[in-house]
């Protein structure tokens, strides 16, 4: 028997992998940026998506899937501030591409700036799945203690930006925001890092301003590659 | 061809499942009790398990297995205080049998009344395994909100004991003590719950005493087996 090499012209990727690719496409060409937000169960994902949507009221710039277990309290929280869809994973400790586009029928055909991703609580399982997102963050409170990043390195490794939530508590934990940030940067050297405190509004400004520019890049760069091509 | 129903007079289970009710029965019978203790990362078992080992000082009472995905920061914080191993999965996100075994190898023949086994900081996926344990006990940290059970069910289903943490913050954060008993109770009728402060000890001796008593109902129906059989 002999064997046959036949060049297929591109890498064949799992259909998640493949599924991931084309929404980032998809949504690079109608100018909207995923981004999905990832953390510990009670870091702050909720809280710090109620205050992005206040800082930018009524600009119908941004729309929410919330990822959770069971219950839909997140989106109770979220769907008053912006178009919000909980999506339900039943048990599953993380978020796949089937439910993400399951979640994109329910939401419509919104026109946003931003498409949130909300993932499940875990600071585990949902690093290893693409969403389809145009950025990683990962989000750590200043009570979870400034050791989190070495114990839980993919997840750090594979994000863009640290959000550390909760800066209003740290007069009462054991926490330094540079010790984190530098625990952070020994896996992941060019992670973007802002602390904020979702109650009271302090560094939300500096967070949004953090996304209007990593928007900004994407559309940049899709109009670039629009002239080269 | 035929059918035959061959009678096998008990449950067929998976290796795991009876890897760990084997562990259970030998430690029974050595009269140690096994505790895994769950909950997200940061919640607060490490600062725990060092108040519980240090209300207990000196006393031999117990020894520690403590997981993580990478680093042995915990049990370098833990060493000084109990036998204590580091159980490191390499990027798993929850503990099961073949681990723990090496590691009660590695423990060595440790005489204590209490074996702790500290797992990965995952509210989800823990969840579904079975270590071995006598008690489970579930970790939720003031700062993580009162309405984390709901959100997370099974962690708090399959647990008999729920330790309410950093006490120390409620005039801080919007987390009521009440409300998060009350929300676990919808899940698990049955869970006895506990709100401790790790730093200032202030309620360690109680959790000490519902440990202690939770071991001598082991012994007590241990030994009333003994008598039966």
């Amino acid at each position: 028997m002999t064997t046959q090499t036949i060049p297929v012209g591109k890498d064949l990727l799992s259909p998640a992998k493949q599924a991931a690719l084309e929404l980032r496409a998809e949504f690079t060409r109608r100018g909207i940026f995923i981004v999905n937000i990832v953390s510990s169960p009670g870091a702050g994902k909720t809280s710090l998506l109620e205050a992005t949507a206040k800082h930018w009221a009524d600009k119908g710039k941004m729309s929410v899937l919330v990822g959770d277990l069971a219950t839909d309290r997140d989106a109770q929280r979220l769907a008053p501030l912006a178009p919000t869809v909980q999506l339900t994973t039943g048990g599953a400790c993380h978020l796949e591409m089937p439910l993400i586009r399951k979640g994109l029928d329910q939401l419509g055909a919104v026109d946003t700036d931003f498409l949130f991703i909300e993932n499940i609580g875990n600071l585990v399982c949902p690093a290893s799945h693409d969403l389809g997102e145009h950025l990683r963050v990962v989000v750590l409170s200043t009570t979870e203690g400034d050791d989190k990043p070495g114990k839980y390195p993919k997840m750090f490794r594979t994000s863009q930006v640290l959000v550390i939530t909760k800066a209003d508590l740290l007069p009462y934990v054991p926490f330094s925001v540079e010790a984190a940030i530098a625990d952070a940067r020994l896996i992941q050297p060019n992670l973007q890092a802002v602390s904020v405190c979702a109650r009271d509004g302090c560094g939300i400004a500096e967070w949004c301003a953090l996304l209007d520019a990593a928007r900004n890049q994407m559309l940049a760069e899709r109009d670039k590659n629009a002239i080269c091509h």
